[in-house]
């Protein structure tokens, strides 16, 4: 079975944000070689990543895809449990020689599930090569006409679906991430900070919408909301 | 003044970490529709940014270029002095009409001096665009094959060229940029951290080179190291 996982290949391809355009060049020669696509989410037309890379690169609609859905879910054994289910289906895949671009929004390596799956591969001896993308964050601060990080100052990258209480009095600037049903409490939070607030919902889409302080964020906007706190100048 | 400034129009482009493939379409598109080309280094053969592009997009070297070195430095007064003397130069340009393509190297928004040209110019009225790019430290842990943070790990992005004692005990990942002649301080302090220590020189480039250890760090690599610091599995 090692050698025969050596027979394929797995790009993993960060899609960047939202906006087509964000696509790097290397991202698309990489889905043109490849034989499968592999998504999260089923059916395809609802997975965010295809639905970006079809915008700039329409021929995508003709590539065989395989759907294998990531469980949202926390506790430790189970995610276990489902990675490695997933993870024999792309070896099998691998074994019969395919190319296969996992594809993920944003850049792979920032909260991405493909980390596991690489991680697995290459384990085992597999081929596996990460293709950068834009994270959102970076996107989110091009909105906004931002900096994210000037001089010495320091940038956080925070899950806001974990504890976030203790991390508003860190100096630099915080980006909140993920933060999902926790979006509310987050928005509570940061209405009593001194600092400059802002948040992005759904970057570079259709019906992206910008606020410019805590109290205007609409707390069920989306999963894709990103905020970000700078101290006062 | 603060009409002429809208006659033209100024796009800060991000081209990414090194590798020309990381180029983003739009970037390519912004580049291709500007009049003249701002570059931060002299002769236009020295600027990194430049010469990413070149590889990618030949046709740039007919490109009308402006070289407007920013100068390394932390004292705040002359930094401003410097930066206001850049953007009078900027302005003239676009009271001309020109669409200039500012190149910066990896994301506009991380430790980039175009936000300071950015805010200067929106400030009065100007059009300007941030056209994201994949910042260094993606393609440092693509490179290294990690993930940055996955689950609830956050992420610290410090520069390290200001004190970095105190950050060697935040938990999560922590990512060390610009460490300049502080690198071999830096691996000093994390050669004896309970860590995974990882570090990236010139990543993309011809003589990129992977480090694993702290120990095993060039300290005098390179101006483009990017240290990674994870967490013990």
């Amino acid at each position: 079975m090692k050698q025969e996982i050596r027979r394929g290949k797995l790009y993993g391809i960060g899609v960047g944000p939202g906006d087509p355009e964000l696509v790097t060049i290397k991202a698309l020669r990489c889905m043109k070689e490849s034989d499968i696509l592999i998504l999260p989410s089923e059916p395809r037309e609802d997975c965010h990543a295809y639905r970006i890379v079809r915008q700039i690169y329409p021929e995508i609609e003709q590539k065989k895809t395989i759907s294998i859905p990531f469980p949202m879910i926390k506790e430790k054994e189970k995610l276990e449990e489902a990675h490695e289910k997933i993870f024999h289906r792309i070896r099998a895949l691998l074994a019969e020689g395919n190319t296969l671009a996992f594809l993920t929004i944003g850049d792979p390596t920032v909260y991405s599930t493909y980390g596991y799956i690489h991680r697995k591969v290459t384990a085992e001896g597999g081929m596996a090569e990460i293709i950068s993308g834009v994270p959102s964050f970076c996107a989110v601060a091009a909105a906004l006409g931002i900096s994210l990080g000037d001089g010495g100052e320091e940038i956080h990258v925070i899950p806001a679906s974990y504890d976030v209480a203790e991390t508003l009095n860190w100096r630099g600037t915080k980006i909140y991430m993920k933060s999902g049903k926790h979006l509310a409490e987050l928005k509570w939070l940061l209405s009593s900070v001194d600092a400059e607030v802002y948040a992005v919902s759904n970057c570079g889409m259709e019906n992206q919408k910008i606020y410019r302080d805590a109290v205007s964020i609409d707390a069920d906007s989306s999963y894709f909301t990103v905020v970000v706190v700078k101290e006062k100048e």
